[in-house]
């Protein structure tokens, strides 16, 4: 079974939605047998790439609400993360343009390291008073200690083609499921959970779709293919 | 759209089904959206690791027919082979484990390069007198030159845990999809295709899988989960 996480790293509730879902998936009889694939949307695709400010007040100004406010959801945030035992920056973290946070997600994704990379991104940003958006050293610092090589992350974070098709692929894929938020869960394309859901939430729906895998419609010519078995390859008798 | 493969290096029709298949691909108008995944599928998991010997007299004998019988199926996989514009030595290919190929395999996945490793190692199986079974050697070499690093493929080959558990999964699968042969094609787990069919078939089953790709069932709690959007982060108002 697959389960395809659609998120940003500027996401709150994709930090803390992951570690929910992880609760759920930790206690799930099938575990073994689930794969987890991490997949792009950027929440702020406009930012100007390598800006970035202080979350608070652009919140306040993007949402039209006071900064007390906005500070006062980032206490919020970090009560419902402390909650998880997840680590949690109430004050100081920013915000920026996600396009290679995902491009390097990707290139972590085939080096089989993915899911420590967005944990490492979500730590850089949550849990650190560092700036995974404006300083390109930290990403290549975090990036590393994910366990990728550094020489190949500068190369692929200066290569602007790189992986770019595939975040955009990953988009268009989001928009067409119907996403229009994150976190996005989708279990073999058949189940959707949309944000951060509480474990059980999680939990019924892996079991659902555990539950739901039905068998498979058979698509064959009017002679079947050669297929070999057991009992040796149905090869044409001479 | 996913479409997994399951497959063996000792099987030819699985060597003429993938080439086929990606006449298919190639034509598919949703190409950049089919995402390709090899899996394990062992077609004598009781052959004695690193023990090899010739197919024709191996064949004939555990299938009971002649030798001469047995060379002329031979022969007419070449010639199939031939018809697509694949290398294919009928004399002098050998059998045997394919344990730790698959284990190879799962590897290569892990780094990127499953689909260039599982043409190396039909290349060597089918095309070249080597013997990706019986001697380590080669299967180092093809390796490298699918793209892995030689000290990673040394370590994981000399580790027999390692991937034990993927490959095995992968054949359960197998046995709980309906899967009794290969090659065995399954689309986004609803369709299965069975066999080296014609490149047609293959059409057919893209098309009809695209076309059938359904709106996701949503789960859900009572509340709705916590999501950012476009329009921000629905923080709970304090």
């Amino acid at each position: 079974m697959r389960v395809e996480i659609w998120t940003d790293i500027n996401c709150p509730f994709c930090y803390i939605g992951k570690a929910r879902f992880e609760e759920a998936l930790d206690g799930f009889a099938h575990k073994d047998d689930v794969e987890v694939v991490h997949r792009s949307f950027e929440l702020d695709p406009n930012a100007k790439p390598g800006e970035t400010g202080l979350v608070v007040p652009y919140i306040a100004k993007k949402y039209g609400i006071s900064e007390a406010q906005a500070a006062a959801n980032e206490q919020g945030l970090g009560q419902q993360a402390g909650a998880l035992g997840l680590p949690y920056l109430t004050e100081g973290r920013d915000f920026g343009n996600s396009f290679d946070l995902h491009r390097l997600l990707h290139l972590a994704r085939d080096k089989g390291v993915q899911d420590a990379m967005i944990d490492a991104l979500y730590r850089g940003n949550f849990a650190e008073e560092s700036s995974v958006f404006g300083d390109e050293e930290t990403v290549v610092r975090l990036a590393v200690e994910a366990g990728l090589d550094e020489g190949e992350v500068r190369a692929m974070l200066a290569d602007p083609d790189a992986y770019a098709d595939a975040v955009r692929a990953d988009e268009r894929e989001a928009a067409e499921l119907g996403a229009n938020g994150v976190p996005f869960f989708v279990l073999d394309r058949k189940f959707g959970v949309s944000g951060a859901q509480p474990a059980e939430v999680f939990t019924q729906a892996l079991t659902q779709a555990w539950d739901d895998r039905s068998p498979l419609t058979v698509i064959d010519s009017t002679d079947g293919g050669d297929a070999c078995g057991p009992d040796g390859c149905a090869v044409p008798q001479a």
